[in-house]
């Protein structure tokens, strides 16, 4: 940065000087002032403070944590970085309307938003629903919904304004203007070993949704051998500290911790995902086991549509909103919203007939008798990502066909031979290559345990 | 980094991958292997590895500590990024020799290198020393040496190995092909407030002695508020580090801590401490004043001298060294291995009557009459840096002629405008520019107090 004008030179001196001096407080655990938090965010946002200066900040942040109030001070400068919607002040019609959305730390098979948002539209409460793109083993919800052909991830202000004043519900990527300092930030903690910090997570996901002008936010903090938090207490601390902030930043929140363990439902993929969230949205399905593995995935989704709702002040209690959630479903309320969304975002009338299918389709089987122990999402996930169901890298491109389809479930007795799981493949090499992974997912057990069955309800713990 | 070719952006991404799974250990505070920490430090040495790479992991070396085995795997490895010196291949001369240095934390008036040197060589070791350029408010014995008229600081290696052998010392600046790691990693650490950590400031110093190729080193490390360190637990802690990494390196080693409070002799400034140095030499000195405040620097270099002889192996004990390099001092042996070493290195005969000086003189006089109850060395350090003494950065220039020359000693009694500095300045106005600093740098007391005394003895423990 330096050159050859003497008074730049000396504000870069400045700069870093003062830098050192706010990265040797963090390092020697103490609280940082408003100011300083402010002075580094923007500092790294605008390019004049190194990313050198910005990990050694990141790494002692890592180690020594955040208080409440850095933790939100750092959410407001991140948000800060870029723009904010404020949607009442963007349109006379909605004077009296509430926003929400929901945000989940990744799961395998978590179609979650697909069926969540237009139910939540049904009982009353505008989603405008950012969504990023999948990265890793688990998926994103902007991959799926640009599986659907025509849809649009990016429609502009007005088309926001339009969708969620007529549908309700608009669902969209989230934009390159919201939060730059975040996503700045996060491609250094992702080389820096500094992603698993509870406040550092809770700034990047708080000022996204802060930017996002909602009133009320509801979070899915995922828990188990699937998840990013793999214990139930980080999940529970995360949880905890997401809420907080969100309160502390002016919004209504809640956070539900759920198990993931096996995959979200019967469905792996982009393309696939998005079917098996019609048959929810319709409740009609292909056959009974589509229906028994689709159980709890429809349950979480009435709950978090129903907590959003209740959060919103659009539903007097979250009791009422949950069965007034069930009825959307059950009406064909919910889908409706869906059709009618796909449509005001450029979806053709027979998008779901054109939706992409895979040309190879293999089964794998049961490779001796027993009973399926577990299924473990995150050998499935990392199949996954071998045949272009998700992206390594950001920069990586997915295959909106490809994917899998459980065939048992948890606890069902099975045959050798009887097949586990179909996979949807680009190509029968891919079969060959994923053999590992898949190997590792089913483990079926001599004996048939109690404990070992399908579960019905994911959701363990509510933190408000 | 990122190119088109997929095999070389394939290598990035695993090398960065296995980075940050080294940092995450670090961060965690587990100890790494010495073939992690080989990688990381090739990495950073080669550029392969990133700066905001090198500066986590800094951060989290700062903050979680290195092994006693991270230490010296990180020194070697520093070591092993540029030239090693090996004396006795270098010349059959070398045969039977041995070869010495000693390093100093750095201290305001700290010339005892340029005593110390040819009072060691006089003992019969063989003195290759090569120092650093001053930074901050301490100085550099390179910068003192250069304000000797066609001073050779960068003698070729047929000109240092000629020096060793018929003058037995030759001083120079340290090599750029020396330890570039170091040198890379210490200008991050100096921005990422990640200096003050024993195990990275250990393996920074003994790194380059090791290159250096010495048999023993002494480590005269300083303690109090005109330190790096500034309590005596610091000091002690870094000595042990040095001293223990050092012996771990193959190289003999002690460390003395020595007090640091008021300047170390009556002069500060380049060719002022060339000049001190002369006088100590030859134990000729201008004033009784002189004399008394030279007596606590010159015998710090007696100590430290036969220390360096002892450990080397060429003097069968301490007690005998110190009392020989005493006599190489009074016979005047010293003086004339001092002078030989100037015309090795290519200065004039009569380079004494042409070292620089100053064109102003100011005094700086004792605003109220008292004692003198301390002299603060930091404050006059920083003052130099005002005047061209020292550099606050790399790049700066020093000025071989200002400086200071005390003209009391604490302890003394003072009248009101009685001198108590000489100020030697390029300009009249620079005397205004360092009023705040001068004024911070005399206390003067109203009572006289037992304890407030010059001192005559600076070393206050050894460890070894």
């Amino acid at each position: 940065l330096s050159g050859t004008d003497p008074e730049l030179n000396a504000g870069i001196k400045q700069m870093s000087f003062l830098t050192t001096e706010i990265l040797r407080k963090k390092r020697d655990g103490k609280e940082l002032s408003d100011d300083e938090l402010k002075f580094l965010v923007e500092g790294f946002a605008s390019g004049q403070i190194p990313d050198y200066q910005a990990t050694a900040w990141l790494m002692a942040s890592t180690i020594k944590g955040l208080s409440a109030n850095e933790t939100l001070v750092l959410t407001r400068a991140m948000k800060e970085s870029g723009q904010s919607l404020d949607w009442r002040g963007l349109s006379a019609n909605f004077k009296n309307a509430r926003f929400a959305d929901k945000h989940s730390t990744g799961g395998v098979g978590d179609k979650v938003s697909l069926i969540l948002a237009p139910v939540a539209a049904a009982l009353g409460v505008k989603v405008p629903m950012m969504s990023g793109r999948g990265l890793g083993h688990t998926g994103g919800t902007v991959d799926k919904l640009q599986s659907i052909p025509g849809f649009n991830m990016f429609p502009s202000i007005n088309e926001m304004i339009r969708g969620l004043d007529e549908v309700g519900v608009c669902m969209m990527c989230q934009s390159a203007e919201l939060c730059p300092a975040d996503r700045k930030l996060y491609s250094l903690r992702d080389v820096t070993a500094t992603i698993e910090s509870v406040p550092l997570i809770t700034a990047s996901i708080v000022s996204k949704k802060w930017a996002e002008g909602v009133d009320a936010i509801v979070y899915d903090v995922k828990c188990g051998t699937g998840a990013f938090m793999e214990t139930r207490d980080e999940a529970v601390r995360l949880a905890h500290s997401l809420v907080e902030t969100s309160k502390r930043a002016g919004m209504a929140a809640a956070a539900w911790v759920t198990r993931m363990e096996e995959p979200l439902g019967a469905f792996v993929g982009n393309a696939l995902e998005v079917l098996e969230s019609v048959y929810i949205l319709r409740n009609e399905f292909p056959s009974p086991l589509h229906k028994r593995l689709a159980q709890a995935l429809g349950e979480l989704s009435l709950t978090l549509a129903a907590e959003m709702a209740a959060l919103a002040g659009v539903q007097p209690s979250f009791e009422i909103a949950q069965k007034k959630a069930r009825e959307a479903l059950e009406s064909g309320a919910a889908w409706k919203i869906f059709e009618h969304m796909c449509k005001a975002q450029g979806a053709p009338t027979d998008w779901e007939t054109r939706l992409a299918k895979a040309p190879v389709v293999k089964d794998y089987l049961a490779p001796r008798a027993g009973s399926v122990g577990e299924i473990h999402s995150r050998e499935l996930g990392l199949a996954g990502l071998r045949i272009g169901v998700g992206r390594q890298r950001a920069e990586d491109k997915v295959d909106p066909a490809t994917g899998f389809e459980l065939l048992v479930a948890r606890g069902d007795k099975v045959e050798e031979g009887q097949p586990l799981l179909r996979a949807h493949l680009r190509s029968g090499s891919q079969f060959e290559e994923i053999q590992p992974e898949l190997s590792r997912s089913f483990v079926i057990r001599n004996v048939m345990r109690d404990e070992a069955t399908h579960p019905t309800k994911l959701a363990v713990e509510r933190i408000s």
